[in-house]
């Protein structure tokens, strides 16, 4: 079966992805000194391609959406790397300066760089808006050759042993598909009047952990092929932690239970069917830290040189509730339009800020227990 | 200065490029055996991309616009390249077979071929569009790995030496920006009154040879570049004869003066200001032939191994003025709205066509002088 497409609301619109991703943008503001140190530290892949006088370094970014933030990621993957690419000194110069031997092999001196970025995302993407906004994309003097690159990560997209450095950022608690399980009625996992897995039962949710732990093998398994020897993968991965402390936590995913909750008055309010919320459900998952590293550490292809929670001071500081909800609205609009229609989504997002004003602790950075995980793995040799 | 962007009609509606582009498909289908024949006697690239057990071929379209006509030629070079590829035999048998030997080193039998197509067009293309359409595009099972490229072809767009075939149909007749001497009031080449070259001062038409051969030698370098050594480009360019014989004969830019007279109907019924007439000219030259000819011959970097008038037999058989409008209308429509404003583009193309109707002689193709001119190039090691 091909996946289902789920993307973020394209273009540059007071609902878009672009004028509404301050909380992403964080995470990938908190993840620039780790992915410095990742590169400095671990960067020395193989280079597949080998022609005079130049070095290609290919970059991917999956899930990119419409930026600007894929734009401030690549940038500072691109300047580490270059960072380390000293040009015109001799070799002798290099030892002097204390140089790690392994990037005399990577760069040696007469080589000059050359960046090629893959922004990938669903192919229902606004990869126009995409384009238009690439930064500093002139005739002449390009940092880097960008491309857009349109299909689900779950399956290939590259050709094998391509790429230098994968990033991804906040795209892997997206499903391929919401599980079919919970979808069928004569199943104990039927997901009756919810729309996600929190608070359901347990059969729900193990449909929810199953469908994340295949999507997240068959990603590690395509980009196993696609990435070069020693290349790395900077994944960033909304999570939560393993054990909820305090009683006063709060789940992330209670986003999605007040959003469901929105629905069904909806429904009980005569406005959609009861049954056409039974049918929907969100494609999304917030895994415990241990799911992820179960599934990372059972892989053979890559190891794992860094796993930790990014510190996020600040991250979740929303303002007031109608950004946090126009953070939602920008990642779900389309998914839920796609399934109810264009008519009901202001009157849903207004219901939906209304129980986000009646439960004010889920803005607390403190409270809302949201852990964005960073996962640096290298491709075994 | 960045080059202005022009794009055909993005979208999938009655006036898109997608339902308007069968003048370029007819094309496009008369190419077919001809590139299938520069692909058996002259395709021997170097291999860039040195990984085991997958050889690398990488494909660039320029100017490829949203389909499906892009599509139809990457799947004619893609099946050419792998019907010379016959894996799991053995070289002594490919001896037997008597394979040009050429073919060995490109393709040894115990290594598969990976494709990886650049889609590429200016940044305003509708990417979106082109990405919807794209054949077979599952998530296993691809024939290629597809990626979109925006930017200019006037201007670098791919890392070095990293193309192995380009093609590039229909699109080298656009200019990266209309001559500036021929917007200059001071000028003697001040095109008042016209929006092309076609009967005006000598000295205009010079300005937009001139263009266009600024423009093709930029592409040469930039692809000089970007191709390795045996990569091949095969470009097709509407062009002209370099003498019309008959005095029936129409100059194809005939349409461009029929357009721009349409305009300046429009003005003088006050419906727009002269002035804007003045100022709008097309970024479109149809070189005679020898004008490519001479361009190709003093580059350094290609050698010439195919030039032909490819035989297009019904090519301009247009069954009526209202298609024969439509195909330029696609073409056209973004760049005059952009200039106009899109109120005045129905009544515009109404007038058009109704000068069409008065001129019913354009609509012969015996008579409408358009070469369409196959040029295959090949990389000098």
């Amino acid at each position: 079966m091909e996946n289902q497409s789920f993307a973020m609301k394209g273009g540059e619109g007071p609902h878009s992805y672009l004028q509404n991703s301050s909380l992403q943008r964080n995470a990938i503001e908190a993840q620039k000194k780790v992915i410095e140190e990742a590169i400095a530290n671990n960067f020395n892949p193989i280079i597949t391609h080998t022609q005079n006088p130049t070095n290609l370094i290919c970059i991917a970014d999956l899930g990119c959406s419409t930026g600007p933030n894929t734009f401030i990621a690549i940038q500072t993957i691109i300047q580490a790397i270059q960072s380390h690419y000293v040009p015109n000194i001799t070799m002798a110069n290099r030892d002097n300066m204390n140089l790690d031997r392994k990037f005399y092999k990577l760069f040696p001196s007469n080589k000059t760089l050359e960046f090629l970025v893959f922004f990938n995302d669903q192919v229902s993407n606004d990869f126009n808006t995409l384009f238009k906004n690439l930064p500093n994309y002139n005739l002449n003097n390009k940092t880097y050759f960008a491309c857009g690159v349109p299909g689900s990560f779950h399956g290939r997209l590259f050709p094998k042993q391509t790429l230098h450095f994968v990033h991804s950022s906040a795209s892997l608690n997206w499903l391929s598909n919401v599980p079919k399980e919970i979808m069928d009625r004569r199943s104990s996992a039927w997901n009756k009047g919810r729309i996600h897995c929190i608070n359901a039962p347990k059969q729900v949710r193990e449909a929810y952990e199953a469908q994340f732990k295949e999507d997240f093998e068959s990603f590690l398994d395509a980009r196993a092929q696609e990435v070069v020897g020693n290349g790395l993968m900077a994944l960033q991965i909304p999570t939560t932690p393993d054990i909820i402390v305090e009683s006063s936590d709060i789940d992330p995913s209670t986003v999605f239970e007040l959003l469901g909750s929105s629905l069904m008055d909806m429904a009980k309010a005569g406005m959609i069917s009861e049954e056409k919320v039974d049918s929907f459900n969100l494609p999304l998952f917030f895994s415990p830290i241990k799911g992820v590293k179960q599934i990372v550490e059972r892989n053979e292809f890559f190891s794992i040189e860094t796993m930790e929670a990014l510190d996020l001071e600040n991250f979740y500081a929303f303002p007031n509730a109608n950004i946090f909800v126009s953070i939602f609205r920008a990642a779900l609009e389309d998914l839920i339009e796609k399934h109810f229609g264009g008519a009901i989504i202001d009157d849903l997002f207004d219901r939906f800020t209304q129980k986000v004003l009646e439960f004010p602790e889920i803005l607390n950075p403190n409270k809302f227990k949201l852990v964005m995980l960073f996962v640096l793995l290298k491709r075994k040799m």
